[in-house]
């Protein structure tokens, strides 16, 4: 932490806030300049937090407290000194150079919606099936998906594809039977922040994609998926799915800085999901070429055999039937990433 | 909804559209222009919601569908025909004209320390008392708050001062403990859109004090509001308390124009939380002035008796030895708001 | 300036950011912590720009570089040791206690239309007349304002009533006419960057109000400010007009915090223009009177004698028949604000 | 236009709304559904534009008022039947297939800096070359640009190169030292609504780069580019350089969704410009390629001999020596963009 003081604090006030530092177990360095005196304590990621607790924005003198280390740590780059995470899922691996396409409807609709869907994408090399069976929407009015039933219908398309399950879980007390078909776990954006289901996930072991919330920094994404890791689950993949921004022409923005920076950042591996941020159909192509184009580990996409019967998002999702071509034209893009990730680094 | 097609639009896809719409049980009231076609079909919420979930904007030669409806029904003013919800809470009333003025510390600490501030606030003229036992972090190392022996103390504090007490619940699974000490569940910024915890409280029946999420539209927290009330439980205060901008100097902006625009909008009353919204005291008397002004039903703010060693959220916390002339003063700013309520009306 | 090196920074690194730092003139503290390094160059503005333009974010090993200063000289609170600014306007005062009431017409549309409306306004006791003969519209093909037949109007309405005019100028090609009217040069929102346009005005001496832009944040408006105020002009008053946020059942919001936080920052007065961030009528009284118990020193606000013919932003124009009883109003509600600015203040 | 009435709206208001929709030339379907009524007036954009400055929000019974057709004619697709423009640039064409390498300095510093930049981009293939003799800086402390000395080092890169010339003018009144040189003139975000600088610019005829402004919608764009159409200019192209968002990781976040869905809108060709968006050099060459694979006409970069020594804006710069390398691999993802089109249209 480094403490800057205002213009006006008097040696008292400084000193003051010395001693609260030094109390907190850190020692605090006075830098004088012609105009401020900034007090420094730089120590590791804890001391940080017992010092950032301290509430010493509120103290007479200070002007502002400005943080120096990241507040994660296991999440960060420097945790596994430069080595990427790869994880395991099913046969597949995804992170450090292996690329996931995880495909599928946005949410379990019925048998043949589920079962042909998966057979479509596991015969254009999709390397994981994603479906929804509980849904979270804005109106306590709309179709909140079949649950349990949905669940089972997975199982069933796993079954019959070899296909690993990515799907959603919104309430810790459905923990249970999610546990008994998901190879992932979905959290999606509006739970990003819900600290308990994260540790339930966290406690589980199982591996979890994680989506950015909606208006989220980059490392509010990274201090939820350290809750996760926090619990000894270091299975984690980030993903970026949109973020909400002044134009309305598009549901959200998809942000794919985010994809080489939260590869800077930390070690987990980074995926996309361009269906919901763009919320359109004519887009999604486009969006998964520039993504994987960008460096992403992965790209999650919804794709539907008869877009125009979905209860659910019908309109962002592939068709079946181009599913192939898309499929090819991404894992191009992916390997033109892989190919120039040297130039523009230090 | 009306259906705006494209100018490219074909005479076949407007028609598959109007069919479309006609199957699900609403009549189509096609507007030729001059550029484009309109396809309009007003009935009630439960056809926008019918036609809503059809997927129009994917459908070939959609440009875009526009809601007419609002998406809520039991939040929105038509729903009590303009007469206003008055919440009774212990013995006291919020809304249709009763300023509630709700303070106390941000998280429960200690016993001296809540005993303290529940007796200097109800001395000042409090209606209520809040404190938090669960708390959201956004990191995991963080305080999380006291817990179960958090409820116990905050028990004991209505039992000294018969305040009623207002604190947060994060977890479903924590619903029986709190529904034992709260008179008002509190659900925060965060878990706006936890949508199974919003039910849980909807079926308890406990009043309600929802915080708008940081990057919340209006139209979202009234949905948040219309999982809670569609469960048989009429008793929801919403809470300004802040909004994510770019400004930097402040924690988040206070968006004091949704006071007036919720309570346009909705029959229930329209509390403001000038203390998180800030961060810090010195914005937090102006800002409540402010809120009151503008016509809220009440203020949640934080008081500690010593905020240099708060857990949490100090520098924001109003000086239990200032409580009383700032009480003084909002509500000298409410009655001012009450007596010029005609002005600019239609 | 502070430059926070990263982890994985080598010694060589630090001290080529070091010999960087120096070479500029200033001197570089090395502080040395349990993960990473941070070089510290406290001076002053002058050396915090010199530094600011080293680009030393670029450098191997740099994390990122955190400013310490506030990178305005001119107008910030230091400049002018705690003292407040005070206008003088024609015979009115604004800042340091004085509280100014600017209304008037959105746009000079016809020479009745702003006669009627100045001599409402002044009736009910407003400090100046606002309108304007220039327009910046989003549409090219939008009403663009009256040009030099509004200036000429208003120099009437001002002989008429004695009133000061607050008028806009868009184009610094326009300095000349727009000088022989306005006692106060208005910039608008779009135009707070327009730094060529800045520097004109700057060296008219003319007093200013500039508004802060609709992204803008408040260091980014003092900025602004500094750039008039560099050309030799102290007369600037900010203007907080509504910011862009994700809501959209307003036009944008109004940000209210900006007014405590902008009298904290800097030594110039602070006014509100509820009109335009409202877009509509009913918000604008109880923005008004939220405003002046925030802190203001003075609100601009659109008055027009038949709003439904207005050719801009009628919605928003208050009822010059009901203006009186609005400016009683906001008087009282500024009085609140001056007797209790001293709670929550350090 | 669509007229929205409030649910407790009269016959009379209804009846007062219409006749005012009337009187402006349209006319007026009244639809009564359950619960609302709506009024449309489907014309044309001039219908609308008339309609829309009838500021009926504010009428009596108004809920709100609903655009149905876009507010630009000239910059959509409709104007060119679905065609798209191909400018033409010295011998280089810009749109409808051909792909732009624009790169050079971020601003002109000296004769050698220049000269040495534009023979390295132009032996790497670049179409063009850019540099800023006039640059808006947000403190007025900052270098401001070489001026009319700069223009004359871009024209002498001219000579030696043949690359056509990229460069911002600020001021209307620089424009003609401006067209002595730039075959291209840049408009800078900051000035994407100077109304008077694009209607200058647009009776120039000279081709147009015009930028996104930081917190500018795509529709807000478009209607910048209007101005510059109106005037009779044809050669405007759309630049995508980064929106303000929450995010603080890095500068801006680059809207590529903004490159598809400007082409749907517009038959303007589309340039994005990743140096200033991310701020940093590392993810200049990640997000080119994703700007390329999106269908980008083209990509304008910042590059330098010696970036660690620029002026301005080093730490985006790339490397002169590795931008052979970059642009090959950016013409390789614009191919594959370019295979990839079909999948996902309707």
């Amino acid at each position: 932490m480094m403490i800057v003081m205002k213009e006006t604090a008097t040696d008292e006030q400084i000193e003051a806030v010395a001693a609260k530092v030094e109390r907190a177990g850190a020692s605090a360095h006075r830098s004088r300049g012609a105009r401020v005196t900034v007090i420094g304590a730089i120590g590791d990621v804890d001391q940080d937090i017992a010092i950032g607790s301290l509430g010493l924005e509120g103290q007479p003198g200070v002007d502002r407290v400005v943080p120096i280390l990241k507040p994660y740590k296991l999440a960060s780059s420097q945790f596994r000194h430069g080595e990427r995470t790869v994880l395991q899922i099913g046969g597949e691996k995804v992170g450090g150079g292996h690329f996931a396409l995880i495909a599928g409807p946005c949410t379990v609709e019925s048998r043949e919606q589920v079962i042909a869907t998966a057979e479509v994408v596991k015969e254009a090399g999709a390397s994981m099936l994603r479906g929804g069976a509980y849904k979270p929407r804005t109106s306590p009015y709309a179709f909140q998906g079949l649950g349990l039933e949905g669940l089972r219908l997975l199982a069933e398309a796993k079954e019959r594809t070899g296909l690993p399950i990515v799907t959603e879980l919104m309430d810790a007390r459905d923990l249970e039977p999610v546990l008994e078909v998901a190879d992932v776990i979905q959290v999606g954006a509006r739970n990003m922040q819900n600290f308990p289901l994260l540790a339930e996930i966290g406690r589980s072991g199982r591996p979890v994609l994680l989506k950015r919330g909606l208006s989220a920094t980059l490392e509010e994404l990274l201090m939820a998926a350290e809750y996760v890791l926090k619990e000894g689950n270091p299975n984690v993949m980030l993903c970026e799915r949109g973020i909400r921004t002044f134009e309305s022409s598009y549901r959200t923005t998809l942000d794919l800085q985010a994809v080489p920076v939260l590869k800077e950042l930390s070690h987990l591996p980074v995926v996309v999901d361009p269906s919901h941020a763009a919320g359109r159909r004519s887009l999604v192509a486009p969006m998964s070429l520039a993504a994987a184009a960008a460096g992403a580990d992965g790209i999650i996409v919804e794709v539907h055999p008869n877009p125009d019967e979905a209860l659910c998002d019908g309109p962002q999702a592939l068709l079946a039937s181009e599913f192939a071509a898309y499929a090819d034209a991404v894992h191009r893009a992916a390997q033109l990433s892989g190919q120039t990730m040297s130039v523009g680094s230090l």
